[in-house]
């Protein structure tokens, strides 16, 4: 049973109807990214997961991009999250972006969308280079910005490449005893090698 | 042109002609495999690329795992990568791994296999799962024995997810300015993050 496209109108849908609709569009292109990656996905397939008319899907989200940043960057919020944990003292800061990112994934809700936006980023094509430059943008430069330090560029790249690390152990290869470490303890364990990164003087430097 | 495929026998093949052969379909097949990925690679177009008959490939290969075990393995080598770094007092350890990891990944015939592996590994399939087990069992397993420590396969994975992550960030991602990095300065940066994993003392431990 699909549903049949609205006129084609300016702006966002209103009225709760549109509201759910575009919420079971959402759900349906979580679950397609999720299985087939955002490169293999198409917006037919969401459509008909999502019982809809594939104009209907465009009708809200213009073209696949734009239903990738919506996907990742609603669950996820990168910037919250990220300012959440600059937000303290700078010596704290590695124990709290390692809590901000296992919470956020640990989350069920996150999850998914963020594996599957983490496999894409991994890939070749459009929407892999988005995905790079908005890890960039909204992670990356954000912690460096927060740094007075002359190298803050590659000390956030650093801090990354050890959060990017535990996510592959923990939530993409699930490997066993990091897959299911109670989160105090990953803080524990991970949050002084990202300061590390962020503040320690390492040697000839 | 293809070559036809000689009567099936037991065994590798001998002589030079044999050897060449099999030269150029593992060239193809890392070719192939680069561009594809491990899951959507096929025998067929891996014959293609090498000028031979299917038959043949399957005649030095038997299956599609037996062919990515050999592309991966033989130009990575990490049994004898991960040796090489053991080898050595124990707080030199962390430096040791992360020399041995960037200086194999930088080298122009590793590393479009190690990518393809890497990507593989975080995909969905019976190829991903046996990278997965061949990462525990070569790299993190050997690691851990080595440590005399109670929770040893903890720490052994946690400097296993620093390594994967500037894996990620140098060669996958490859972000500036850590992707050019002089190895030199990432040993003096991630080392200590590495040996942190494997030989610190965490908070409440």
């Amino acid at each position: 049973m699909t549903e049949r496209i609205p006129r084609r109108r300016p702006g966002r849908p209103r009225g709760a109807k549109s509201g759910d609709t575009r919420a079971r569009i959402l759900a349906a292109a979580t679950e397609e990214f999720g299985e087939r990656g955002y490169e293999a996905a198409s917006m037919r397939a969401i459509a008909r997961r999502a019982g809809v008319d594939p104009a209907l899907v465009h009708h809200y989200f213009d073209d696949k991009q734009h239903l990738v940043t919506e996907v990742v960057e609603v669950p996820l919020q990168p910037d919250r999250l990220v300012a959440g944990a600059l937000d303290g003292p700078l010596d704290g800061l590695g124990d709290r972006l390692v809590r901000a990112v296992v919470t956020a994934w640990d989350s069920a809700t996150v999850r998914p969308a963020a594996v599957a936006a983490l496999r894409s980023a991994i890939g070749q094509g459009p929407v892999s280079r988005m995905l790079r430059e908005f890890l960039r943008r909204e992670i990356m430069h954000r912690i460096a910005e927060h740094l007075d330090e002359p190298d803050a560029e590659l000390r956030a790249e650093l801090a990354a490449s050890q959060l990017v690390g535990v996510i592959m152990v923990r939530y993409v290869l699930e490997f066993e005893p990091v897959a299911s470490l109670p989160t105090d303890e990953l803080v524990a364990r991970v949050g002084p090698s990202v300061q590390w990164h962020l503040t320690g003087r390492p040697p000839g430097s």
